[in-house]
This record gives C-alpha cells, sequence and structure tokens, in this order.
C-alpha cells in the first residue's frame, strides 16, 4: 500500500475538514480518533472513496507514514497534546515531524519545541485559523517550531492554505518555537476586538438611532463595499438579513447575549500585560464578554441602576456615517496594537518576525481576513522598523480624516449611556499615543511622595528622590546613587 | 539573654521601619540581613539602644528566639524568598511559623503554605501596605496562610498595624493560604486606578482649564474635605504645593512622566481575566503606564499624529466640579469591579473573604486609605452576599447624583483629544452591567456562523445552531445535543 504524506489525529470538525483539504489536493492522509467510531464514520462517510486511511492505533497511524513522518495533531489544546505526544514519541524516528494544529499556548509550544528536538524529533506548532469552512476550503496558517520542519512541510501547507488575489499563499514561516501561536493568539485578540467593535456600532445603530434589522443588514452591506470590506463585516451583513422560522423575529434578536472567554484571547491580553504593551482594546473586548456572561446580575442590576435618554436626536445618516468612521478609526487602534505587541514579543523571543508576512497570512481564509490588511502589508513593506502602525502615513491620514466622526460618537454614547468598551478605548489609545508628555509625572511623584520609589527629571539626567515633607514651598531633587 | 519575640529578615527601608514599629510596642526583634554591613549599621544607627538583636547568620537569627520561633521575611518577592525558606527549614521546628510580608503573588504563597505544612511548619503570606510611613507608625496588615498561625502573630499584628478612628486596628485574618496576598494585590490593582484616575483629573484641569499649580493644590485641598477624602487625594494636594528649590518651577511639572508597571497592579489584572472578571479601569490605569514607559515613541508620534484644540470654552468652576463627580463615580466603579474579582477569587480558592473586614483593612494606614472605605464597609454590613458595590444604596445614589457631570466630563475629554482611559473604561463598565441586554447576541450568532460554536436563545431553553447560510430570509435554530 501507498503511504501516507501525512497523518492526522483528532476527527472533530476541523481535522476533518482539514483532512478533506490536503485530500482534495492530491495528499494521501491517514486518520486517527480517540474514540474509534469517529474514524470509522468518517472513512465510511464524508471520506469514503478518498486517498484517506483509518487507523485504528497510533502504531498503525505512523506505520503508515512516508518517511519522514509527519504527524498533525488536532486536538483539545492542554494537557490532551502532551498526552498524544508521549504516546507519539517512542514510534517515531530521528528527524520525523509532529505537527499541532490546536489553539495551544506559545509557551507550551516554546517547551514541546525544546522537548521534542532534544529527542531529535521536529516539532511545529502552528495557528489554523478559518473555521469550519476555512478548514474545508484553504484556511490561513501559521506554522513556527523547529525551522528544520519547515521545508518537509511547506508545500503541504501552502498548497491547502487559502490564497489572495495573485496566488500568494496566506502561510508562511512565521518563526522559531512558539512563535506560530503566538501570532495566532494575537489574531484571535484581534478578532475578539472586531466583533466587540462590530457589535457596539450595533447597539449604537440599535439604541440611539432605532435602526431594524433590515436598516442593519442594508448599512453593513454598504459599509462592507467600503473600506470596512471584510469577512466578519461581511457575515454580519447577512445575519441581520435572516430571521426566525418559527417567530419571524431577526434571528439575531433571538439570541442569548452571553458569550464566553477562554483561551486565546485572554492570553493576548495577559501576554500583553507580560511585556508591557498597551493593548486596551482587544483587552476591553475580552472584559465584555466577561460583563456578557454575567446575565443573571446585569438583569438584576437593570432594575436598580439608571442612566439617560439613549435617542440620538441628530441627524441618522449622518450618524450612520459617524459611526463607520468610528469603527473603522478604532479597528486602526486595535490592529496598530496587535502588531506592537507582535513586535515586542518578536524582541524578547528573538522571532524576526515579518509583519508584512502576518498581515499577509491574515489576508484570506482566516476570521479577520480584510481589505484592509492589503494596506497593513503594504505599511510595513514601505517601512518594516516602523514602531507603531499609526505612524505610517496611510493609516495616520485614516485617522485624521475620521477623528472629528469617531470623538462625536464616543462622546455621544458616553452622554446618551451607551456602552462602548472599545471604541472608547481605542480612542483614548490613540489620545495617548500622539502625546509626547503625559500625565504621569504626577504618579511618579505620589509614587516618590509614599514610597521613595525616586524619580528622572525631564530637564537633567539622573535619578532624584524627594523629601515631600520639607516644610515650606520649596524642595530639592536629590541624585540618589 | 531575652529571646526575641520574632526575627525579621531583610533590613531594607520596609523592613527597618517595621522592626522598629514593632520595637516601639513593647515587642523584642532579632534581625539579619544577608550583608551584614546592613545589619551593623542599623543596630548601631536607628535601632541602637533599642530592644533589637543584629544577627550575622540564619542560625543565630533562630536560636534567638522564642518558642513558637516567627520569622518575618521582607525580602525581594520570587526567587528570594524560596532561597531563605529552604535555608530556613532545617533551622525550625515543627509549629514555627514562617511570614512572608512582602509583594509575593497568591500563587507562589498557596504552594509555600502547602510546602510548609507538609513539614509541619506554619506559613503566613500577609499584604503590608503603608509605604516607609505606614511601616513605622502603622501599616496595613493583610494576614492569610495557615490558620493555626494566626492565634500566635494577631495580637503582635493587630498592636502594630494602623488603627481607625474608634480603634480598631487595620489587621484581620483574611484567609487560608494566598488569601492574604491575594487581598494585598487587588489594594495595589486598585491602587493603580486611584493614581491614574488622578492623573487624568489633573491633565484635564491642567490641559482644557489651565489652571496652575497652585490652583490645582487649591482644587485637590477642596475634594480632600469631602468624599474623596483620602491619603492619596492628600499627598496629591501637597505635591502640588512644593516647588523646585533650583529652578523655582512646580516640582512635579520636572519629573519624567514614565512610570514602571511590574507585579501587583498586573497581576490584578492578569488573575481577573482568569476568573473571567471584568476589572477595566484597573487594567486601563496597568496600560496607561504601559505607554507612559514609551516616552521616546510619544515624543516622535506627537510630531506626526493631530488631535483637536483642547481647551475647554465654557465654565470652569462648574466643570471643575463635573470632574470632581467623575472622578469619584469612577473611583466607585473601580472598587466595584476590585470587589467583585475578590468576590470570585474567594469562591474560586474557598477563601470565605469578609468584604467589610477587607474594606476596614484599607480604612487605614495603607495607600489606599479614604473615608468613603467606611461606606464600604457599611454597604457590606447591611448586605454581606451584595454581588456588586453599584448595587448597594449608598453607592447606587452617588453614581445617581454624580453621572451627568460624569458623563460630561467623558465626552469634552474624547471631543477635547485628552487621553482618560480609566474615566472612561469606568462609565462604560457602569453602562454596561446595568443593562440586561448587551450586544453580545451579535457576537455569538457571529461565532456560530464562522465556526458553529452554538448559541442559546432568549425565549426557549437548549443549545442551538443556525444554517446561516440556508437560502431566503428564514432559517431554523437547531437544537444541539
Amino acid at each position: 500500500m501507498k503511504k501516507a504524506d501525512i497523518g492526522l489525529i483528532g476527527l472533530a470538525v476541523m481535522g476533518e475538514n482539514l483532512v478533506l483539504n490536503m485530500e482534495s489536493h492530491g495528499y494521501t492522509v491517514a486518520v486517527y480518533n480517540r474514540s474509534s467510531d469517529k474514524t470509522k464514520n468518517f472513512t465510511a462517510g464524508r471520506g469514503s472513496g478518498k486517498n484517506i486511511i483509518g487507523t485504528y492505533s497510533l502504531e498503525e497511524l505512523v506505520d503508515s507514514l512516508a518517511v519522514p513522518k509527519r504527524v498533525m495533531l488536532m486536538v483539545k489544546a492542554g494537557s490532551p497534546v502532551d498526552t498524544v505526544i508521549d504516546q507519539l514519541k517512542p514510534l517515531l524516528n530521528k528527524g520525523d515531524i509532529v505537527i499541532d494544529g490546536g489553539n495551544s499556548h506559545f509557551a507550551d509550544t516554546m517547551r514541546r519545541t525544546e522537548e521534542l528536538e532534544k529527542d531529535g524529533l521536529l516539532f511545529i506548532g502552528t495557528g489554523v485559523s478559518g473555521g469550519e469552512e476555512g478548514a474545508l476550503k484553504g484556511p490561513s496558517i501559521m506554522p513556527g517550531g523547529s525551522p528544520e520542519a519547515w521545508p518537509h512541510v511547506k508545500e503541504l501547507f501552502q498548497t491547502i492554505a487559502a490564497k489572495v488575489e495573485d496566488g500568494t499563499p496566506c502561510c508562511q514561516w512565521v518563526g522559531a518555537n512558539g512563535a506560530g501561536h503566538f501570532v495566532k493568539t494575537v489574531h484571535n485578540g484581534i478578532e475578539y476586538g472586531d466583533m466587540q467593535l462590530i457589535s457596539e456600532a450595533y447597539f449604537i445603530m440599535k439604541h440611539a438611532l432605532g435602526l431594524s434589522a433590515e436598516e442593519l443588514h442594508d448599512t453593513f452591506a454598504r459599509w462592507n463595499e467600503g473600506d470596512l470590506d471584510s469577512y466578519l463585516i461581511e457575515i454580519t451583513r447577512d445575519i441581520f438579513s435572516k430571521y426566525d422560522r418559527d417567530t419571524g423575529e431577526p434571528m439575531v434578536e433571538l439570541i442569548l447575549d452571553t458569550a464566553g472567554q477562554k483561551g486565546t484571547g485572554k492570553w493576548t491580553s495577559q501576554t500583553a500585560l507580560d511585556l508591557g504593551v498597551a493593548t486596551p482594546t482587544i483587552t476591553e473586548a475580552v472584559f465584555a464578554r466577561c460583563i456578557s456572561a454575567i446575565k443573571d446580575e446585569r438583569t438584576a442590576a437593570e432594575q436598580v441602576l439608571s442612566g439617560p435618554d439613549e435617542r440620538y436626536t441628530g441627524d441618522t445618516h449622518t450618524f450612520i456615517d459617524a459611526i463607520q468612521q468610528a469603527l473603522y478609526a478604532s479597528k486602526v487602534c486595535s490592529y496598530a496594537q496587535g502588531f506592537a505587541l507582535l513586535r515586542e514579543a518578536s524582541r524578547e523571543y528573538g522571532w524576526e518576525l515579518d509583519y508584512g508576512d502576518i498581515a499577509l497570512m491574515w489576508r484570506g481564509g482566516c476570521i479577520i481576513r480584510a481589505r484592509f490588511l492589503e494596506d497593513i502589508k503594504e505599511a510595513f513593506a514601505a517601512d518594516p522598523e516602523v514602531k507603531n502602525l499609526l505612524l505610517t502615513p496611510y493609516f495616520k491620514n485614516i485617522i485624521e480624516q475620521s477623528q472629528t466622526s469617531w470623538r462625536l460618537v464616543v462622546a455621544t454614547a458616553a452622554q446618551l449611556g451607551l456602552p462602548v468598551p472599545a471604541f472608547s478605548s481605542a480612542l483614548n489609545y490613540y489620545d495617548s499615543y500622539r502625546r509626547g508628555r503625559l500625565p504621569a509625572n504626577l504618579l511618579q511623584a505620589q509614587r516618590d511622595y509614599f514610597g521613595a520609589h525616586t524619580y528622572q527629571r525631564v530637564d537633567r539626567p539622573g535619578t532624584f528622590h524627594t523629601e515631600w515633607l520639607t516644610p515650606g514651598p520649596h524642595v530639592t531633587s536629590n541624585p540618589v546613587e
């Protein structure tokens, strides 16, 4: 029997669809699932009549593979990945490649790369984004890990990946050890931000302007023709066109407003905090999910806590346009935060990330795919070392053109009592970032006052401490060591 | 020679001051420092002629103690604590007590409690807040760890702690294992929030109203007579009264506007993310420090990125009053977030925290000490199970009275281009929390659309999935499992 090109472990929907995607491009795929029923159902069902080999033990799976053996895990992130790797290790030989395609924490991927390389094996931790459909028809693939493994998976990965208009695959080598999973994590953090920003735009239009589902559909349809053209705006447009067959109500209005947050969104914020990089918009999106989850508390609070009348009294169409501008400007700030985080992580972990490549990988296939990622790619191509996306001419101009509308929307939402945590945090990020002088001087004075934490001065080098309790108006800056 | 009541390791300023505080209350304290010079200097200097015993080895330190031996560590958090504990362990006997008074991560304290209890020793991890002066004259002390240890340190800790007006000490047993250090961590997160909120108030008054240092001094002095009466407002008032002896300039304006963030502030946000509790105001305060730290980038960005004119054209005094209201309302929201986090952590870790006790511990001695903590204590006394501080009658009324001003300030700052991330996030927290319905229904629809993540409905129980690509306007909710 012909040896398989790759083995895949874990036949949930994403795993199955990846297998079918690979097979449709001429690859023979061996599959294994812990519960053998899944394997049977898949090979007899969606996988039947194809070059897909069902196997019923890891030994059988590994035996069925051509050398170097490539085994891809699509199992739940966390300890299940370690368990499978431990079982695989004795079955593999020097130079064989283990690939983790789940949403693993990049620190785990760093550890696993090191451990497997010690045993002479190669490891790839790769982000795979695009949902079920992407997995089947072409996902965005973000691989990192052992650089020696890349030549052995490059063709396969780039073949099954999404392509942008000119045919370039949305898959490039990201970097060593945890780089691929980290980039996927930040992708998901940005996805959280995008979804929250869209939700806030919807909430304002619904409450302040009283737009119907149909009007919301039309609005998102129009937005999708412009700068906001993206997968998430497109599906939002479509969602507002769907009505519940039973009740005739707009489907979205019948859905419970509680969303979970676990894993990658949270990790983006936690890593940002560790690295000292401000990602307030992404983090507000995570917290918005936390607040959404305490539905009972909110329902009770609504009976107790008051707010203003939420209707906007100005011109509806002008305000819709302003919301579009606010959404776009906020989105730019959210991406600026995400790329700033990538930049700091690249420095910290020595990954030498290529930001243009990353924008390209996100340009198609994945959930955040959008036209404007082309602009990001070009901005980084023009200036690979730029410290923040906001400083690139293209995005600087966008913010300049939209900031009056953006400020109007944030100010109006505050006055009308409509929560816009992501819009607000993005604007505050912009207004903080563009200031040479922030009020942290007062904060440093406070810290020196109560804890002798010392401070620096604007007018001379050195570190200083002041005895703030000195009587009289005058105090001295005392140089410290 | 009389045996010492307690041994203290680590003679940095906080350690020295705690020793002097203990000694001044009649306790005999043995001290040890890794570099013996510090011990010599201290016992010959500030500690001379007092019941303070200098020791020059851990053996000597432990030998000098009465039984059960109590050894308090005031060393740098992290591995130094483990190192000293490892060195102490063989010198101690069953029932002896190790106390860690540094800013340790509560997870480390949980681990250390378990490890030391396994060896028959007792462990206390305690928060100590109040800066240098507090340590000397009466800090806030938040002890957790081995409950059996508490009776052996209670009198000492409560004697040296700060006292509120009626003489109650700002020190109570917090809870098992990491509870004390966790409460200290949240204290510090709230401290970050308070400091950032004050800094934003200062920034608005400086830029939008052009207030001088003298006017700022007068404003904070007036605020400190009202609801905002607190240590941080008091020292802010004093800071604005101080002028540099060399240049004659207001001292605070000569201080560099870059603040560090490491440790407890960050941990508060990271733990909140882990526990799924929204703490946006505290987290924005951490991120504000991150942005403050990239001074070079900001200075460059200022040359590139534009913003509106930042002057306020309305009545100055009315706006100052509005800022006061905004600061107070934001502060209430920040504390509401902190206490919500304590509540969830208490549930998660089984600590059975007493929120009234915690408010009392923070009422005096520590950096966030403030009159309004008395109101928080009373609110929890009236309803210990209340799910959020915002729902208590006292704080609900405060928000209701201040929200018009609060909204004006946030809206004006957005229009004028003044960054107020903490003010804004607090308002958005309030406006999110008080809503029975948030836009997360759209988010759930998106997740179900691209990832078949399923959703719940508002009108019937169960879990559902929709085939969103169904042609035509009508779709079905398909029950899942």
